[in-house]
């Protein structure tokens, strides 16, 4: 194995208050050092996810004291191990990484991560660009598409379905029998979204869409939606399903408190539940989220992929973040750490 | 047995249109003949239910076109049989009946119902006027008792629990154990419950009531919250229990769309779902039904009875009406049938 020489020192993107893009800053800090069952990642690339906008304005589930390094995924390879087994096992591998636990985020030249759950091997098919962006959008879509077999559903609405993450439920749906009722909330993204095969995409600032989308729902026997978006747009979902149907909130795209009249709830048994995927992964056992990381990595280069619309070096954060607030559909924006 | 003399007609509180109180009428009408599997009932008493005032309104679930004879539960005496073993069975009994299904509403000097759930045989204990309380309200109240047995709670949250419902909910409450935090709208409320021996009533309209009820919940460990209100407070409710709770919407006296915000479904694993009596008692199986319905009728003259303030015959069903909706607390208005 060829060895890496360790810098002393390394640059990190530090969030000095939740106050959004402005309290961001570039920072000189020592580069850490993994302890037992810990390993030092040298970091190549990060996109920008949506969780990360709400972890700037402090909207985010993780709320550490600041300052904290944000950044919610990324890829690497492992340049150092502290002691054990699995530490030993992970040195010299190009990584996938989270921004969860032991290390904070991953917008740094180099992060330590723990072994349970910090790190896991990318395939040797795929490049450390869409490697970087294998963990968010690709679980999450990947779970969609589980609990929606789980439920015997053959049909799910997705609101913001022209995000990335999307894009990515729209072709596991399709390569599943899944059929996807995609909401969104302009022309543009219908046309985006039709020209990709998607069947059914309807746009929620339409006149007539509720009656749309409840004769959609009916005649295609859907009973779930995931939505991204909260507000309004959650109580028109739950209306024009059929009785016993529920909506997943998994985002707030809109800032508002998600809405819901009860007698849709009372007089029709509808639900409203939840998903975030750090706790649905520690749901589901170990084996299944290794041959589920496993699939991901197969789909990786195709069903799964992401288009990338623009790389910036780890100085120019801001101005990575503010072009991708400015247009969230139409790519990645992937960070490049060094 | 006996032989009643059953007359060619009847007087049947109808009504015209969804519009309210005003849209009632007094109307003569023939009497019913029951058919196979279907009893003549002679109605005695109807308590006038907030489940009535929705549905006058046509914000019940049940919403067929009018005119229609409302009225969800009463009692009375089983005056004549259609063919089948279960009809002979009811001759002569006197029953609690329900204003759903076959025949409609209870708000009638008689009416024609199904063995198979319409009518359920009167404890010998028990006066025809508790009798006609001994469905609704009883039966709810158990449930919610039962669903958080199953669930493991030791301690719920309800609100508008100054109500009928509320008393009998805290009396069960004490029985099994279960912790009932009480939510009130208004100070004389706070001090009814009290002196009824309730632990735990707060008053939502007073400053420092989030908090409290925060503190509370964490103490109790409080996971789940009965909600009869809805609207912003379905938030406060999601907003004061500690994560991995979740709030059942069975009604809205708020007369407002359920408020959540994002993150609390999101990030703290919150959810709501929603209660309503019919499709409860149709999920359990027949023999529980059956236990169920002896244990209230047990419970009916301590634990589950009602308070009645007034009763009015049939004649006089808007005033008796207007007398329920200028206070709804403080003991429950009947109406006698004849």
């Amino acid at each position: 194995m060829r060895k890496i020489k360790i810098p002393d020192t390394m640059i990190s993107v530090v969030l000095n208050s939740y106050s959004g893009v402005d309290a961001l800053c570039i920072e000189q800090r020592p580069v850490p050092t993994p302890r037992r069952n810990e390993v030092l990642v040298k970091v190549a690339f990060a996109p920008i996810n949506p969780s990360d906008l709400a972890t700037l304005t402090g909207y985010y589930g993780f709320k550490d004291p600041t300052p904290i390094v944000p950044g919610g995924e990324g890829s690497g390879e492992v340049v150092s191990a502290g002691p054990g087994i699995m530490a030993s096992y992970f040195l010299g591998k190009r990584v996938a990484c989270t921004g969860w636990g032991t290390g904070g985020g991953v917008w740094s030249e180099y992060i330590v991560k723990s072994v349970k759950g910090g790190v896991l091997t990318l395939d040797k098919s795929l490049g450390l660009e869409q490697g970087a962006m294998s963990f968010i959008n690709p679980l999450t879509a990947s779970a969609f598409i589980d609990i929606s077999k789980k439920g015997g559903h053959q049909a799910i609405i997705l609101t913001a379905a022209a995000s990335s993450l999307g894009h990515k439920v729209n072709r596991l749906g399709r390569n599943e029998g899944i059929q996807i009722v995609n909401v969104v909330r302009r022309d543009a993204q219908v046309d985006l979204l039709k020209a990709q095969g998607a069947d059914i995409v309807l746009n929620s600032n339409e006149v007539g869409f509720e009656q749309q989308l409840h004769d959609v729902c009916h005649q295609t026997n859907t009973h779930i939606a995931f939505d991204a978006v909260a507000g309004p747009l959650t109580n028109q979902l739950l209306k024009a399903m059929p009785p016993n149907s529920k909506v997943t909130v998994f985002s707030a795209l809109s800032k508002q408190a998600v809405q819901a009249s009860p007698d849709l709830l009372i007089f029709e048994n509808k639900r409203i539940d939840n998903f975030w995927l750090g706790p649905w992964m520690s749901q589901q056992n170990f084996v299944k989220i290794m041959l589920l990381w496993k699939r991901v990595q197969k789909q990786m280069p195709n069903l799964l992929k992401s288009k990338i619309r623009k790389i910036y070096p780890i100085q120019e954060v801001k101005e990575a973040i503010r072009d991708y607030t400015s247009q969230m559909t139409g790519g990645k924006i992937l960070l490049r750490m060094s």
